[in-house]
């Protein structure tokens, strides 16, 4: 303990601090860590649902209250209806990979039954996201084998940041098919990371279906928002997508790793992902009789699966609904008091419309300045504001100019810490403006 | 906690209980438990090394550190030579996957580089693995676009389990280049999971380096006896393979979910899997300089990385290289005495030599007994063992016949657990062999 404390916290970055602004905060909870140190110390290896029954059936039950939270169809219960269904996995991209592998084998197989073969239809596959999808999406692409030429990136809409899909999408994918390509798969982003834009769901699947293509949702941080009824619009649609991903280890107080995965058919993954069940790890009981639910190896990529779901249930069981929204409210009025006070500034503009509770904001450009001088003083106030060690700001480009990144929720985070980083920021800039000028620009930090 | 107590204790099959036989042990210790607590409070996101610099440097360090009591060839350390180094996943199957993406992109370069293009190679990969490699391989073969036409299964010896490298593998890869298949990735397994047979990792890498294919070398359990001395030949020849990965969640008292993979040169693996670093992800410091190690996201699928170097570094710095090892050798001596038991009892076979900690053995038939009769005595001894509730036993096929694995290691086990698993073994199997009789025999469990 005594070399943690000397040799690593030092180096670390302080991601639970309340000054942290940076990224998207990863939420925390003292039910979420005592679900982490419960499963840890019972370190089941819930890969099939013998193994550790009860690992597999929180797992199960956490998902579906949460799929409740979020008012999801029932088709997406494991268990309400028949095949939906889902899974506890590390990250977003393992549940794009997932789902991608079984839209690419749905895909070969239809087009095998179409022309007695799908020999050579791989890199024939089209993937469909938007220059504001997250970068992992294109890597979960080339993991699964597709061809990167046919990984589509549409343009977002300059104003909202999101898709057009009667307009763009839909000719897209039209004139994909009518080069020979197969459109395969959409990725719709619910909050993207840049500036939490929303693709529009509904639309989205709408012109999917015509072309038989899988649609998943990224909501890995904003479907946080959607347990509170006020933000739940933006998964108007999600009754006709596939499959849903959203990460309570972003903002519902769960410690990483914790992205949830449903799917409104686990047998589209299972058909793909079915470990071929040697003979120590088949499920039948005494009687030889199949027993249990499905087995989470067969819905993810690797065999071991740690017991995720007990820090979700954890969490869900000792909060409740109304804790957690409150929690979301409270982030959400704090990144408000921030946008206010950055939009009312004549420093300062608010460059998208604040959806949750990311602020993304710049220098204004004002008496004379640049976009481009305005773009370095923003680089500029981001690095002085960094190396004070008391708040941490990230940045990201929209419109090809900088933008500085205000992500509020941090769980420790007060409104005092609000407003004392808005006062570092003002000062700064205040200190570079009418200070040293943008002459005394130093080079440039991200 | 009450709930928890009442409704998720009582479902659990409890994999540290020092009567836990089944599968290969999860252990856990102390050390790992805090490392973990502290991992889930400090709850950093180590994507990249800007994002948090300890996390990466102690993953790195802890990578080192392992790879040194493993006496890994310097090459794939990332603190001694140049371009080697690993990370830390999930499972093993994760290491296939990207050891898998990086060897398949590189085949498609050199083949487009022959041929000017790569365009409809992907089908025509190959990949190799034994009958007696983890069927996990088979799945991550799928998972990064092979064609399963193409993912071979090589037959293993009868006596050793494990491959002829010279005859069978050199063979089969000769007539695929000679059918037009490209020979891409070869998995070895040390340890495999039915019976803990051994590949012979330098006579493989040696056909594999004639056709230019990739050496992966799965260690995922026995790779934690290799720490000792007297185990470490079982490596012997890793100096020429590309990649390695072991569990240290399986035999090393590191709680779920940590594995190891170490790479001869992560550009290899950072070539597919580079993010593509959009502005909120890149690395440089004030200056504009890039910073850092290699980031952990581009060893990996996914992007968000869970702080898993903590409690391995915790595990070695609280132990030790001498307390581990002699962890290690109390689990073999616990599996030898248990070893010898069956070897000297009448009623009982040893079917493979015993490697490491399990144990492989069946009823033998004996006195009119026929080959059939045992393997059905051996089911019932297994579900009448195991419904006891006092022990907890797998098994396993092995040419043809039911074989009941006994793996020692579960953290808790002292002699005294194998000694009473032993006994109700030998109770049980007289039950059923003087009394009921095989007549008595109810259906089977596996």
């Amino acid at each position: 303990m005594e070399e943690l404390r000397a040799a690593v916290v030092p180096g670390m970055v302080h991601w639970a601090s309340p000054n942290f602004f940076a990224f998207f905060p990863a939420t925390n909870s003292a039910a979420a860590i005592a679900g982490e140190l419960i499963a840890s110390a019972m370190n089941p290896v819930g890969f099939t649902w013998l193994a550790a029954p009860a690992a597999t059936e929180v797992e199960a039950l956490a998902l579906d209250w949460l799929a409740q939270l979020l008012r999801l169809p029932p088709a997406f219960m494991g268990r309400h209806c028949g095949a939906g269904g889902g899974v506890i996995l590390g990250t977003t991209s393992e549940a794009m990979v997932v789902t991608l592998v079984a839209a690419r084998d749905a895909a070969l197989r239809r087009a095998a039954a179409g022309r007695g073969g799908s020999g050579g239809l791989l890199p024939r596959l089209a993937a469909y996201g938007t220059d504001q999808t997250h970068s992992t999406f294109s890597k979960a692409c080339r993991v699964v084998g597709l061809d990167p030429s046919s990984v589509r990136t549409i343009p977002a809409g300059a104003e909202t940041q999101c898709i057009n899909a009667h307009c763009y999408l839909k000719h897209c994918m039209q004139a994909d098919v009518d080069s020979g390509l197969v459109p395969t798969y959409v990725c719709a982003t619910v909050g993207t990371t840049s500036t939490n834009a929303v693709d529009p769901i509904g639309a989205i699947a709408d012109v999917a279906r015509e072309f038989g293509a899988w649609v998943h949702v990224d909501a890995a941080y904003a479907g946080g928002a959607c347990i509170c009824p006020e933000f739940r619009h933006h998964l108007d649609g999600v009754e006709r997508v596939d499959s849903i991903s959203m990460s309570p280890h972003k903002w519902l107080l769960t410690c990483l790793d914790c992205t949830c995965l449903w799917v409104r058919d686990t047998r589209r993954l299972t058909d793909s992902l079915l470990d071929t069940n040697p003979v120590y790890l088949v499920k039948k009981d005494a009687a030889g009789e199949p027993v249990g639910s499905t087995d989470l190896k067969d819905m993810q990529v690797g065999i071991g699966h740690r017991f995720r779901g007990l820090k979700l249930w954890m969490v869900m069981r000792t909060y409740g609904a109304s804790k957690l929204q409150q929690h979301i409210r409270s982030d959400v009025a704090m990144a408000k008091m921030f946008e206010a006070r950055a939009r009312d500034d004549e420093w300062f503009e608010v460059v998208v419309p604040r959806r949750f509770a990311l602020v993304c904001f710049r220098v204004r450009p004002r008496g004379g300045m640049t976009e481009q001088e305005a773009d370095e003083a923003g680089r500029e106030l981001m690095a002085r504001v960094n190396r004070t060690g008391k708040a941490f700001l990230a940045s990201t480009v929209v419109g090809g100019r900088l933008v500085l990144r205000f992500a509020v929720g941090s769980t420790l985070q007060e409104q005092r810490h609000v407003r004392s980083a808005w006062e570092l920021i003002k000062k700064t800039t205040a200190d570079i403006l009418q200070g040293a000028g943008t002459a005394g620009i130093q080079g440039p930090i991200h």
